[in-house]
């Protein structure tokens, strides 16, 4: 569980196949749920003041060109009034530009919302964030879909959205004024122009792409193994492999930089491609209204009037090229769009096949822990018997190699259980069969009482802290205390904080109400993690408590002393343990031996 | 060890005081090590580049205005030889841009290489990787400082030098060329214009400031969530908690969103200044030119050469207002610079410290690993010693309670060792202690024979894979394979990898050198790599083998298999496990009681 997955792969190219529209078309029902949303009201929003933003932009444009008009006739009033409207303009141009932006920002936190909200929905439904994460391979890093991926891809569509829409008008509208000023001279030259570009830049990037996949990898390889040796400095430190490691990092960081060195040797010639076309693009427009000049079509303008036509078809070629330099860009954007949709699409397919999957089978549903169903003290009926299991055959999910073969067992109250074996012969698979986590692969296994308070209740071998305050730890999996037990609930969580052992643990977190920011699994020690699990397992006096190695980390007296609270609060235990002084807290003992073998004998003390 | 330690701190804004500039300096020093070297050489090419290129720019700026001039005049011949020309400069433009992008490129790859290199030396010398991570807490993360903070430092700061270096140059010739158009008048007030808004800007960035370190911790805190919830996947199963961690996680996202929307309010008016500075400043340039004009200074101009005269000053002013704006985005970059240079300081001032001390320290320096000391079979002196203990305590390097007081104990061949005990008694540390990992509080220990082969070697508890061929995990922490052995060495591994039952292994990697680029802990599983560990241990043969609980995940009947053959090689082991078959491999055992207390007793089998 959780071993350190490689990092994702870089540079599988993402498809804009149909796939893809598919998982676009499936993510955009989550964004715009109906017609009258709100986030489709943002969207107008934003084509509007995008549009008019265009029209502002044109009219800015052209105030260079009145400059030269004005400057060359020395006309002052016509100075001040152009001045007066420059200003104006560019104010609400930037008031426009600038509520374009916030209205992408504000649609991406919307969108943000909605698709985080609906992945959460289907992923903390049932068990689902536990078989996506330990039993299936095939979707990698769900935690980075949901918390990095969806941002990404929120924030690029976003950005991206308006400018597409806008690109026709404007595309249209610039070509159109070109060609007043050039006839089809202009638009034609320049569509020739940027096609040319463009094929070069291919041309160009095709090797740098392969080149740049690879030292992407590289560095993902460098960076990998120094947190390698991190994770294991001791075991190197063991092993004195000081310099044998040197050298194996100085490798891989030498083979990086060869990489890099490679990839900027290609990319100068893409450099110089790029600045070229940049910059004859700015001179094409001089060449485009020099050919109608030459030729005679502006005879009768002045030259005053000649220089502002040159200014405004400068502003209306420079426009136009820059419109398809941006819808270019945009393409780099649609294809990381293109990944994260894949992604995050690829999530949503699983969750949601998962979770129709969960809602055929009632025990999954169901077992959730819901307060409102025990109101105050829950009245489950209490059952006689915990578990029922009849020539249970338990592997593990990817395998086929029986770790228990033919287990028949009931579990009754007042029957404690201790099981013990091996590493490897299966005690903590058998709890997870016992908890519903796994299914057994041949005979029944039957729950015959809820989980909740005053049913089971399991205490993994690794404790499980949430964030959040030390009352929340307590009272842990219910979200309130008790609704009817008020402050009376104060005094039952210290008094079992108190017999746990951890009474100093209310001093450092300066009372259980108030809100600690640290990581509990790094302020604890594992025998206080463990002594809090029990506090846990105190405040909600299940009918059964499950056990996994619980009290490994500390002291026989303390464990005893656990052991005899949990008997006196009434509580039945199922343990996993190793250590000879557990036996006389239960009655049964059930002993694997590996490859399917298995005891149970009743204990002496009994 | 390796606990999940929270995100790094960010927006503890990096200070640029005395100590960056010593920690600047000290960095220099390992970039620049003498005036001759390579990277002196790149930067002062960088520097000539970039000089010429502002040159080659200032003309190639000039070229509209100069089509102004003939286009007014429709000079066809000027026309023609000026496009010439126009089409000349952009070509050398570009090549000279492009140049400097190549070899800013190229010096950030040296500079990463001496820099990444310069902290290997440090990081790989002795066992400071090991003290580094796991004894001290002061440097969080000295594997993301190595591999990127070092990348990002060296990119910053490639990008940023001959930017910083050339700023003075343009500043002062744009200053003299809007002087010579427009009079005292242009360059004041585009100076007066460039310090409003600096501080307009600055006024505006306060609030947004925090706001934007809030959201990104936030941020990161929300990640951390997920990843929480994926690593203790199965312990929330366990208590049924996908409905309280669906509330808590939702809860972090509406937080992290709402602080996004007030940032996203704060940010328009930002963006409605910057916009308003941007657009206001290419108008500024025809105002500022229109004084002179309408003053009459120009009164001799044509129209057509005012045309001009008006474009060139566009040119310029505006050139002029990119020179401050670029200087402005300089100041992000040395604030980014400014905090990986404190970063990569501390970690080079802590390894030059550890370093330092453990150069004082003999053992620690010549304990490495050595073929060439080791010449074809070692003739390492054989000692009938391993270890003599003298009235030894330990304790934890953070903890002041002793796990183990007063122990005496010396380890001779043929004298195996078992040691036994509950979980936290001080097993492992004990092996700690002997391997110089930890020292002890009080008595002696010593080390009577060396590292190696025919020496000592640990198998620690967690199997330690490098990157690499099967070959190299076999002779691991070997370099090679003994020079004078030649291919008599494969058949001996091979031989080994038999008896530890992974035949199997061979033909999965394909042999024993075929690169493979999977990552060793995902393919093998606990059984196969503990099978591994001990082909290294029959391979390597040292006289003395500390293992770790080396054989938890193996059978008795396999675990039995591989002591034979350990013992049939002549070594000597000191064992840490719980099984009682282990006894029969073992003539002493050493039971630790906890709290201080062991015992010693020599086994019965002998």
């Amino acid at each position: 569980m959780a071993a350190p997955r490689s990092a994702p792969r870089v540079g599988a190219r993402p498809r804009l196949d149909l796939r893809f529209l598919q998982r676009f078309l499936k993510i955009q029902e989550v964004l715009f749920p109906s017609w009258s949303s709100q986030n489709v009201l943002m969207f107008v929003t934003l084509l509007m003041v995008a549009l008019l933003e265009q029209l502002v932009i044109y009219r800015v444009g052209l105030i260079p060109s009145q400059y030269y008009g004005v400057l060359g006739n020395k006309d002052l009033d016509g100075f001040k009034a152009l001045t007066f409207l420059a200003v104006v303009l560019i104010v609400v141009n930037s008031t426009l530009k600038s509520l374009d932006q916030f209205t992408c920002n504000l649609l991406y936190v919307s969108w943000r919302r909605d698709l985080t909200e609906h992945l959460h929905r289907l992923y903390f439904q049932g068990r689902v964030y536990y078989t996506l994460n330990v039993l299936r391979d095939d979707i990698d890093n769900p935690d980075q879909r949901i918390s990095q991926d969806v941002e990404r891809f929120c924030r690029q569509l976003s950005s991206m959205a308006s400018q597409l829409i806008i690109s026709p008008f404007t595309l249209i509208y610039y070509t159109y004024q070109c060609f007043r000023s050039t006839g089809w001279l202009g638009p034609v030259s320049i569509f020739g122009y940027f096609i040319l570009g463009t094929m070069v830049n291919k041309t160009l990037m095709g090797p740098i792409v392969t080149k740049l996949v690879q030292q992407e990898k590289l560095e993902g390889d460098f960076r990998f193994k120094h947190m390698q040796i991190r994770v294991n400095a001791e075991a190197a430190a063991f092993y004195r492999a000081g310099q044998v490691e040197h050298m194996r990092t100085d490798r891989r960081l030498q083979r990086l930089l060869q990489t890099q060195r490679e990839l900027m040797a290609k990319e100068l010639w893409l450099y110089i491609g790029v600045n070229t076309f940049d910059y004859l693009g700015s001179i094409l427009s001089y060449v485009v209204i020099a050919i109608p000049i030459f030729s005679g079509v502006f005879g009768d303008l002045t030259p005053t009037e000649l220089s502002a036509l040159v200014s405004k078809n400068a502003f209306v070629c420079i426009y136009l090229i820059s419109c398809f330099t941006r819808l270019i860009d945009l393409s780099t954007t649609l294809s990381d769009v293109a990944g994260y949709t894949h992604r995050i699409g690829e999530l949503q397919e699983t969750l949601l096949d998962m979770s129709s999957k969960s809602q055929d089978c009632d025990t999954l549903g169901n077992s959730e822990w819901d307060l409102d169903k025990v109101p105050g003290w829950p009245a489950a009926e209490p059952a006689d018997a915990a578990f029922l299991l009849d020539r249970a055959c338990i592997s593990a999910p990817s395998s086929d190699k029986p770790l228990i073969k033919d287990l028949s067992l009931k579990v009754c109250e007042g029957q404690s259980l201790l099981i013990t074996g091996n590493t490897g012969t299966g005690k903590t698979s058998l709890l997870r069969v016992l908890g519903g986590l796994w299914t057994s692969t041949r005979g029944s296994v039957q729950m015959l009482t809820d989980f909740g308070p005053h049913g089971v209740l399991f205490l993994p071998q690794k404790p499980f802290f949430t964030d959040g305050t030390l009352r929340e730890q307590v009272i842990y999996p219910l979200k309130e205390i008790y609704p009817d037990s008020g402050s009376t609930d104060d005094e039952r969580i210290m008094r079992f904080l108190d017999l746990a052992g951890l009474s100093s643990l209310v001093t450092r977190t300066e009372g259980l109400d108030q809100q600690v920011d640290w990581n509990w699994y790094d302020v604890l020690s594992p025998g206080e993690m463990q002594r809090l699990s029990f506090t846990r397992l105190f405040y909600l006096q299940p009918k059964y408590a499950v056990l996994d190695e619980a009290t490994s980390a500390l002291t026989e007296e303390v464990e005893a002393e656990l052991y005899r609270i949990g008997q006196q609060l009434g509580m039945t235990f199922i343990s996993v343990g190793h250590r000879r002084s557990l036996e006389k807290f239960h009655s049964l003992v059930l002993k694997l031996c590996g490859e399917g073998r298995w005891e149970l004998s009743r204990l002496k003390g009994e």
